[in-house]
């Protein structure tokens, strides 16, 4: 009698082993069903920038990474060394010949990585584009800032700054397509928008911090009652600072800068530099691989078939920097 | 002896059925760790329209299903019953009283929805504009298409289905923004790219067949030559297709329209209308959720502190539906 009972608990453990074990693995292999989005970690997603050194990048990755962890799938970071369409080109095949899950890319040049970005898509390999769009390849997306409406918001800081009104000046980098929509939304903006202000003069800095110097320079020369110069990159703007900082006139105008990188954050700590236009990076990377998981994994093709299977333009917003906020954005 | 055997044994089950139970409790306690994105089934995340009745939200809602249906979490859908500020309002104000993990809705109207809004986000609930915008609300994102670029799509669709030349004209709802925008990016394309084209008559249709057919009547009297019609809307393109079907002149101009109600796409399947443009609302519905799970979990937040929470603009593209893939757009 008493050997029997034993055998029932034992058949009863058994079966409740079986129960047990049974929702372990419905719960692994049905993830629609029991709620949770994700994949399997040997999907691997591959990130590829140019000048892979360089501070900018660490925030797009840090959001890839973390999209990654919350989807149980693996990254990898591969970046050309410099600023070489040729050496980013290499990567890009390299990447394409371990056949990876899918590719996110920021591309060097708008039209010499398109051949390349093509051929990955018709390997049947997810790619977007981050950051740096090559706007006429069959990539699925381009994630990244609107420059156009960057200008615009440098525009209205500017005007917030100098109490709507003055001489406003413009030093950027006129060849850079991202840097003419900057500098077009800014001086489309402040005449548009604010009668008593004016842009007298607009600059080529050629991204260089010297050149910028002594662009800035110039315009203190020629327009002595000058109220605000945009720099519509970092070291424009380091160098803008550098001027108005030895600039012995009546008053100093207020400058607005581009990106975060440590050396425009310590100026608008120091308060040389009014506000700097930070990009939504972390944003880039994010949304790169959750794009990315979509495609790979089909998630949109039987809900509206012939349709664009992921949002095909994302402006991840730029967000203001000043002195109140400066020190949330230094590199972690 | 052999009892003792059966208690080791009954041991060696409980620790594997403790084991076992342990294993798939972390599972779902710590989805982060063990990869996979998911909320609570107590998250209600709600979606609001106006006119909700009509078919084309169904695609957008069923987005937003099934993305709740991947994390895991829960959906409502509200929606006023007409093309009534007042009543949308109301629905918001309900909605807002219940505390929901996020609301998704398409503004009525670009301003007057505004205060409502932003009493939803001051009282720290998440909310994402999707399809029509509330562009000076405090909403985190704006998730539906880019109207002037799909006006551009439209003009370079009419360019193939023309020949590159002739005169096109547009019927269209000049007091509404995204109408506009349409024809905007509309005539832009066609006199910056195609210089055998011509533009040679705008009209309002009022967004009403009838109006329109009318107004495609004037037209083909006018301009006895044309070549095409884009009409901006739906009800618009079946009036023109009406107008174009009872002509007798020379040839018939090439129709392209707007979206993909059922009315129209039988038309495309017909021949009557040679094009209509098929917005992305399973993807608006879709990122839409996604959007508000990230907010309601803070996922950004400690990540890159000060930036942008969620991407600030989506477009979520234009796919051209023509008698090839039109029978992937009727709802299923």
């Amino acid at each position: 009698m008493k050997k029997l009972w034993i055998v029932y608990l034992l058949l009863v453990a058994c079966f409740l082993l079986y129960v047990l074990d049974y929702r372990a693995q419905s719960r692994a292999e049905e993830p629609w069903m029991t709620g949770g989005l994700h994949g399997e970690i040997d999907e691997r997603y591959v990130m590829i920038t140019f000048q892979r050194g360089i501070d900018y990048w660490k925030s797009g990755l840090k959001g890839f990474e973390d999209a990654a962890q919350a989807l149980g799938v693996s990254v990898e970071y591969r970046g050309a060394t410099q600023r070489d369409i040729h050496e980013q080109i290499t990567v890009l095949e390299q990447a394409i010949a371990k056949k990876p899950a899918g590719i996110a890319i920021s591309a060097i040049h708008p039209v010499d990585l398109t051949p390349t970005i093509n051929k990955a898509v018709e390997a049947g390999i997810p790619v977007v584009l981050f950051d740096s769009d090559a706007a006429g390849s069959k990539a699925y997306s381009f994630l990244g800032t609107n420059n156009y409406s960057a200008g615009v918001e440098a525009a209205r800081k500017m005007a917030e700054l100098t109490g709507q009104r003055g001489e406003v000046a413009v030093v950027t980098t006129p060849n850079q397509q991202n840097h003419q929509a900057r500098t077009d939304g800014f001086t489309d903006t402040i005449s548009r928008e604010f009668q008593d202000m004016q842009v007298v003069t607009i600059k080529n800095g050629k991204g260089d911090q010297l050149v910028s110097r002594k662009a800035a320079e110039e315009i203190l020369r020629d327009h002595p009652e000058i109220s605000g110069i945009f720099a519509t990159e970092a070291n424009g703007g380091i160098g803008v600072a550098e001027a108005v900082r030895s600039y012995e006139g009546n008053g100093r105008p207020k400058i607005i800068s581009f990106d975060t990188d440590k050396g425009t954050l310590d100026l608008v700590r120091s308060g040389d530099i009014s506000a700097t236009m930070a990009q939504g990076t972390w944003n880039m990377g994010y949304w790169s691989l959750q794009f990315l998981f979509s495609l790979k994994h089909g998630l949109n093709t039987p809900q509206s078939p012939g349709s664009k299977l992921v949002p095909t333009q994302v402006d991840t917003g730029i967000t203001v920097v000043t002195r109140q906020n400066v020190t949330d954005y230094y590199a972690k």
